[in-house]
């Protein structure tokens, strides 16, 4: 019943003869009939030209998308609009093992406040790294709404390394924006709390209650936050919102907004308005200014005080040293953009129908002139609106967030009420264009859209409601992202996007031969440490450790065996199993999941990781492979035997099967036939130019590898039939032949690459 | 390049004329460089065409997916390929509100093993309901390999309502697979374990570990599974695997398959052969042939014991009453599928070429005659495999799993070592037609592929491997759900699919419009529980009620507010926040998020859900709407002030800022205008046959309660103002212009589709 050479090479034929009719399939059928069935206008296929990418293809840009409350980042490629990834930051994942092995619980960790692990996070504006102004593509940087906190995502791997809490913060959600050389990632407040963990009242909320602007210091090389450098700016409780770091003649300058500068506390339980009203009652709020750069001299000069582990810097320290300062913007903004040459900062109200396009030149003449039209409550110099207004251009109902175009002073504003997008000009301050969304816009992207050099192209409308747009899902609706042609003079829309998990705020796109991600770690790899793991192991180095009542398992993963595949320990240990996958083909991760103890490993080609449990109870508890690595995954499994105290083994074993010297033949046979399969792929092979195509190069490197293991256990087998005993082997010529199978899977892989990508025969 | 260069002309001249007023946007740009640009064959463009789903178009199949071990179902629209939602079932999700609120805690909570709470899942086989063998598009079941449970997914919300633990076994894979009408679910063991919770040592193996199927009962009225009614067949520890129920004339017989049917224990770390190789010697395997029909009628006889809670059938007894019979099978299947017409199954021995077709006439007559070929070790009678065969066909390497066509005998098998898929005759037994997928083919499915009339047109090839399909995220790769269109005689493919999250094992896809998802709770819903929650309440009866050191908070959620905004406890109480959702409007779902208390809720309209906590610290908590719900989400906010034990309030409140009469006035001149701009929205709609319209129809009734709101904030204001309390006039005058602005919003969605949808002007 297994494939004998014969049948194996009449299906390669086949597989031959069959590739080369399919053209006819298609004459069958014309597009217009498609069209027509499937009721597509002209403009719908042009569409689906501008986004369809075949097998194999690449987007464009690669964008990523914070995942609101979900806590996680969402990887998707553009102008597909296929995801990619979610990748787990404040939310453990069990299919990434996020929350589940002890090196990312170890991350997780990190992110506790006030003592309790926290299992979820808001997340909202993620920001990749810069340097001078660009996208470098190295890291991601992405804050939680709820539970103040920032987290680091290496974008060679994809993984979240590092996650900081705000010791001052009870809310935030304008983070994280970062300076042209990503040397502080900003993060301020929302609502207005306490600097202090204490109870304070409401009737000090003016008094106590405090705003705030954090500078996180972020160390490129070694990719982590350093919290002991980083400084806080002390503001008013007014509700900061989102900021923008100035670039090229605004660089060392950022700008925050704000609204519920009215310090509106609600009380609705007691008669009082509620907050929406309070906080939208005054036509304007604050955009805060703030000198970063000289705020970083001051901390270096050591003239700013520690407090919780980092710097603070007072209002009145602020004020006095001209590190702060307040321009009134239209109420209730969210967006504040800086223009990609740095001159001007643009603020959308979404209570306002305008645009309000801030002159940076304006905004240091009065600095530098002290034009001042007043202070604040607390003392902060306030700039005339009109004194640093370049323009204001009305837009619509609702203007949220702008991004900028590759088209020198073209910027595009989302229009929350409206639902459009509208194109604009921001030196002219004329409206060029507008389209209608679906539904209620929020944030908005353009490619690479807040750089210092924008690439245009396309345009992603988040929108807030999806309501009619998919087949329905029940009460909760997935997000709806509109990708939309921006190439041209006219905006086009191209394609709705469902979002089938998380509420995203925000996106960035970057360009995605920016990215160079790693397909594999080196060997025993902690990759939340980015350093060798002190648990892993080699092949052959397998061990169990016992150490009073602590056992570390040392085992390894490879296709299709776990080693140990018996693991026997005491109720009460605390058993830590640590697993290095022995992989270094693309792709071939390994899982590890244990019955009833919580236990969900992901292993990717390199890594080591460890699930450390008390095996509280004796029993028997299966484990095994959870992903499907190859033909023979579901016999990836092994036991972890839970003995009783003082337990004693007895009896003997009796094996379930018996084996002949009839049936090591036989198995011999069979793998003679294999081998001759094999070799007939090979040849296919190396008779082609397969050293041009770099992924059969490494087919053919993880071929060779598992032919050397079946040689291996071929020795083994040939072994133990030298001694008669049968039962070895027949059990290892099997597993001789196991190892041929993966090399044939491989080979055949390889082989159809070969033929699908044209290569030509050496002479 | 198959069309010729007139016929492309001519569609390019209607893609001109086609677009009417649009035209010169998309005249400057032909569909030939967008091809041309982007690398696109006309058969890409084909294949684009065929999959490319327009703005608020509709797919025609529901694909419901396993996660894997995310502990997900992934919901996708084929032929888009659109992931639109994922469904939380075993693991925590934070978006769903899943795991956070109490409501879902207690349906996680019903998968507690020995006491531990599991906040992962492995899931790998949903199953629609049925009703006479078709599906009814009621529920999902999906089962956990790693810990043995079974979860119900109720299709009218998309929510998981039930979880039950399999009692005797340690672990499962073949689940779940229903029976025609929704009777049982069937849910097979995958490595034999005691059925006792305790130790047992290897040597005990043969005599007590065993394998098992279980048979679920489901109350299809209540939508959940009866522990109680439910019935276990013991069986032999050969590692069971899927299962398929027989229909038309096998109804009532159930198919389980095998491997390791060699009862081989590994031990590589003792030198012996691993577990791949002892598990796959043997040439065959057994499927296991169960009489589920005759053994409920035993146990409604009450001639079955209980244990556990439920009806153990012991092997012996099995035997006994002819309920149990094993058929060798071709080494290490997986699948095992019935025909449309129930008188063929189809099994894919994995590491054969061949798949092999039973007839159930003759596994039927080898019963009636006693015509066995001998017993295994445990006395199960044995049927020839020459017996019981109809045909076996080779396919290829490494058959797996088998779906079948609308036409007649047609089936496709997928084929993981060839990377491929068969499309065969199971009549005839000959090969139709193969098609080379990307890479690692596992399971597949054509539409409605396991019911008795499948509707062929899609297959989803679900491949273990993506290696190269995609934009590169790191050592941890996507999966790839490749889609093909089988219409015709010659499959096409036509899309490739990355998973961003999980590693889908399984899929079933249902027409969509068999579906008919509710877009809203009745007002007070607990949805876990399918009744009025004992927690809701009702606007203007939002409450706080302390009982001891427990309070319990009965809030509300409306644009843009949470009733009540401030919530005093003091420390060391015990915390519950129940919150209903007040809105009508699709796609009007509120979320609630609190500082540091991992407190995150999702509250879909009519919902209510609680979350409970202690408030073991004094402090300032601020919480807050986390859904973009409106253009005042951000100001939908309040704080819980955790006061310390013995607290007294003291001191004043000081607004932030005072309104005069005034700011009254400027106000409501504001309002006075913002009607007007209403009014005409109004005007517009009302002289458009608007009533045509669904979604018009419902926007206009939210914006109607809007509006009403608006009224009572307008009443409110107007009192105040009577008394000259300007503050609060001013304020409830502001509340008041919010309501507008909502009104607005609605008016412009409703007035945007009628302009899109061509609404005629009634005369």
């Amino acid at each position: 019943m297994k494939f004998s050479k014969k049948r194996t090479l009449s299906l390669l034929v086949g597989l031959t003869l069959g590739l080369g009719a399919a053209s006819s399939a298609y004459s069958q059928q014309s597009l217009q009939d498609v069209m027509k069935a499937r009721g597509l206008t002209q403009k719908d296929l042009l569409a689906a030209a501008k986004t369809y990418t075949p097998t194999g293809g690449r987007d464009e840009y690669i964008a990523v998308s914070s995942g609101g409350q979900s806590g996680q980042l969402i990887i998707y490629g553009i102008p597909s609009m296929r995801i990619l990834k979610y990748v787990a930051v404040f939310t453990p994942e069990p299919w990434q093992g996020y929350g589940f092995d002890d090196e990312s619980k170890a991350v997780l960790e990190q992110g506790r406040i006030n003592g309790k692990l926290l299992t979820y996070g808001d997340t909202h504006h993620p920001a990749f790294s810069e340097t001078n102004g660009d996208y470098d593509g190295r890291y991601v940087f992405i804050n939680d709404k709820a539970n103040p906190r920032v987290a680091v995502v290496d974008l060679k791997d994809f993984e979240t390394k590092q996650i900081v809490v705000n010791p001052f913060f009870k809310s935030e959600h304008g983070g994280a924006f970062v300076t042209p050389n990503t040397e502080y990632i900003m993060e301020a407040t929302q609502y207005a709390a306490p600097y202090s963990d204490d109870f304070v009242p409401l009737s000090k909320f003016n008094e106590v209650y405090r705003g705030g602007l954090t500078y996180w210091s972020f160390d490129k090389k070694e990719g982590r936050i350093k919290k002991e450098n980083s400084f806080v700016f002390e503001l008013p409780p007014y509700s900061q919102d989102l900021s923008d770091a100035g670039k090229g003649p605004s660089y060392g300058w950022g700008f925050t907004n704000s609204f519920c500068s009215e310090r509106y506390v609600g009380g609705i339980e007691k008669g009082r308005p509620p907050f929406e009203a309070g906080c939208s009652q005054k036509d304007t709020d604050f955009l805060h200014v703030t000198n970063w750069k000289k705020a970083a001299e001051l901390v270096k000069a050591g003239k700013v005080k520690k407090e919780k582990g980092m710097y603070l810097i007072p209002m009145k320290q602020a004020i006095a040293e001209g590190l702060l300062y307040l321009i009134p913007e239209p109420k209730s903004p969210h967006g504040v953009d800086v223009t990609p040459d740095g001159t001007k900062i643009i603020v959308a109200g979404k209570l306002d129908t305008h645009v309000s396009v801030y002159s940076f030149d304006k905004i240091m003449k009065a600095i530098k002139e002290k034009n001042f039209v007043g202070k604040d409550p607390y003392g902060i110099p306030i700039i005339g609106m009109k004194t640093a207004l370049h323009k204001q251009v009305q837009l619509g109902l609702g203007p949220l967030h702008t991004q900028m175009d590759s088209r020198k002073c073209v910027a595009y504003t989302s229009l929350y009420v409206d639902s459009q997008v509208a194109k604009w000009d921001y030196c002219e301050g004329k409206v060029l264009d507008k389209i209608n969304i679906h539904y209620n816009i929020g944030h908005l992207v353009t490619m690479e859209g807040d750089t210092v050099d924008p690439d245009g192209k396309y345009l992603v409308s988040l929108n807030k409601l999806a309501i009619d747009r998919f087949n329905p899902v029940g009460p909760l609706h997935p997000q709806n992202h509109q990708l939309i042609d921006i190439s041209g003079d006219k905006m086009q829309l191209l394609y709705d996007m469902p979002l089938p998990l998380g509420e995203p705020h925000y996106v960035v796109a970057i360009k995605a031969d920016k990215l160079r991600p790693e397909i594999r770690y080196k060997s025993g790899w902690n990759s939340r440490e980015d350093k060798r793991s002190k648990w892993r192991t080699r092949a052959g180095r397998e061990k169990i450790v016992r150490e009073g009542n602590r056992v570390d398992v040392y085992g390894t993963l490879i296709r299709s065996h776990i080693t140990p595949e018996i693991i026997e320990v005491q109720e009460g240990d605390t058993v830590s199993i640590h697993l290095t996958n022995l992989e270094r083909a693309e792709d071939e991760t390994h899982g590890f999941a244990m019955y009833s103890h919580n236990v969900n490993l992901s292993v990717e080609p390199g890594k080591t990781v460890s699930a450390t449990f008390k095996a509280d109870k004796a029993g028997v508890y299966p484990y095994y492979c959870t992903e499907f690595c190859s033909a023979l995954h579901l016999e990836m499994q092994g036991y972890l035997l839970v003995q009783p105290k003082g337990y004693k083994a007895e009896g003997g074993f009796v094996e379930g099967q018996k084996y002949t010297k009839a049936d090591y033949e036989k198995q011999v046979k069979t793998n003679v036939d294999t081998q001759a399969v094999i070799d007939s792929v090979v040849a296919f092979i190396t008779s082609h130019n397969y050293k041009d195509f770099p992924p059969v190069v490494a087919l053919v490197e993880d071929a060779t590898d598992q032919l050397g293991f079946a040689a291996e256990a071929k020795k083994k087998a040939e072994a133990f039939a030298k001694k008669g005993d049968w039962q070895n082997a027949t059990l290892w010529a099997g597993q001789w032949w196991q190892y041929q199978v993966k090399t044939a899977d491989l080979g055949l892989r390889a082989k159809t690459y070969l033929e699908e990508h044209g290569a030509k025969k050496i002479k």
